[in-house]
């Protein structure tokens, strides 16, 4: 049964225009069940009423809360790389494997200043849908990476990066099961000195991804895929 | 310093017209110094000795033997996705990640039954230099299922499904480190019950990825992440 998505169920027995017109290519005829998520764990059941090209409706028959609820959650932090189809990638791959908050900084090295995040909402609901989940993850605007480092609130805070000479704790091994981690990602020409300074006085502790250089998008994944398995 | 590949050092000492091309796009001269990988664990300091667009020539200063040679395999087998994109880049993040052998197999429903290697050859070899590796993965062509299944001589056989009900063991309690492990991914579509069984017959466990939906490239690359987090 096909999935759709309305934040607002309860007070909106209606798809958005976008999953209307997906209802429409579905050939759905009022009186075909569908499920809608409101993307906080809600999964509805619900019978369709009015098929339109912008507001199809429906009646709710069932309701069910916090379905697939998590007892940890992940935050990963990353600069935008310079080629916005790889934090695309990025967004979609890291919603399909479990993700609860994705954010953005800058970073001295980062080229990109500027970061639209409509498109990455859209692609995280649609990835979302996917998947089968009804927790539709945070996606941050763009902020100073300083702001952000001071920001954080999870337990267990991370910076993944391979320094030269020292080795530190790969994340499997430094994180434990059933925690909140905030883990951020060297951007593409990676921290500086000072940036790297200011997470470890803000309690980040440094860890590494892998042996290998990745890339932001791929070191970002790698993040989220090593803490989901942790936790399964 | 950058690094290129040729795979027959000893006996070529130049660089391949693509090569070429890139070193005169990085305004390289005679009496620069580059790296040159043959891609079976050589690293080769070289000096260029004439600049040009068909066939740059270099000579060799120093030889590394097996640089980064580890002691655990992974292969992963996949059906090719019917969006060839999904697969170019689960190529490229397999193999920065680090990956031993990629390898495509035909299934029941997958809709892809021609699958040119070339392409995705490239994007191996440029992801390898990319991440600083001297070992280029084995990319397989698309064969029968039942011809691969029946050929893997790797010590942990796994395949990836989330059956219905019942909960296998997750890859990342299953597998070991220091082991050669190949892992058969679900297509698009799923594995028919044949295929499943016939799997389990030639002696795949079956271990899951995820509590989640993944897409057939998203899953390919969980399972390569988490068998390197495990050999960290």
């Amino acid at each position: 049964m096909t999935l759709f998505y309305q934040p607002d169920v309860e007070n909106s027995a209606f798809l958005t225009p976008e999953d209307s017109r997906h209802a429409r290519v579905l050939r759905l005829k009022p009186g075909d069940f569908i499920q809608v998520t409101d993307g906080i764990g809600g999964l509805f059941d619900a019978q369709l009423t009015n098929i339109s090209d912008k507001k199809t409706t429906f009646n709710v028959t069932q309701s069910q809360r916090e379905v697939g609820k998590r007892d940890f959650r992940i935050e990963i932090a990353l600069a935008p790389t310079k080629n916005l189809e790889r934090t695309e990638w990025f967004v979609e791959k890291a919603v399909e494997m479990g993700v609860d908050s994705i954010q953005f900084f800058k970073s001295e090295h980062s080229e990109r200043q500027f970061l639209k995040t409509d498109r990455l909402h859209k692609i995280a609901v649609s990835a979302m849908k996917q998947s089968l989940q009804y927790y539709l993850p945070r996606i941050g605007e763009l902020q100073d990476y300083t702001t952000f480092v001071r920001s954080v609130r999870f337990e267990r805070k991370y910076v993944a990066h391979l320094p030269d000479g020292a080795a530190p704790s790969p994340l499997l091994t430094a994180a434990k099961a059933g925690e909140s981690y905030t883990v951020l990602i060297g951007p593409e020409g990676d921290f500086t000195a000072s940036e790297l300074g200011l997470a470890n006085q803000f309690g980040f502790e440094t860890t590494t991804l892998g042996q290998t250089r990745l890339r932001t998008e791929t070191a970002a994944l790698a993040a989220c895929t090593i803490l989901n398995a942790l936790n399964w």
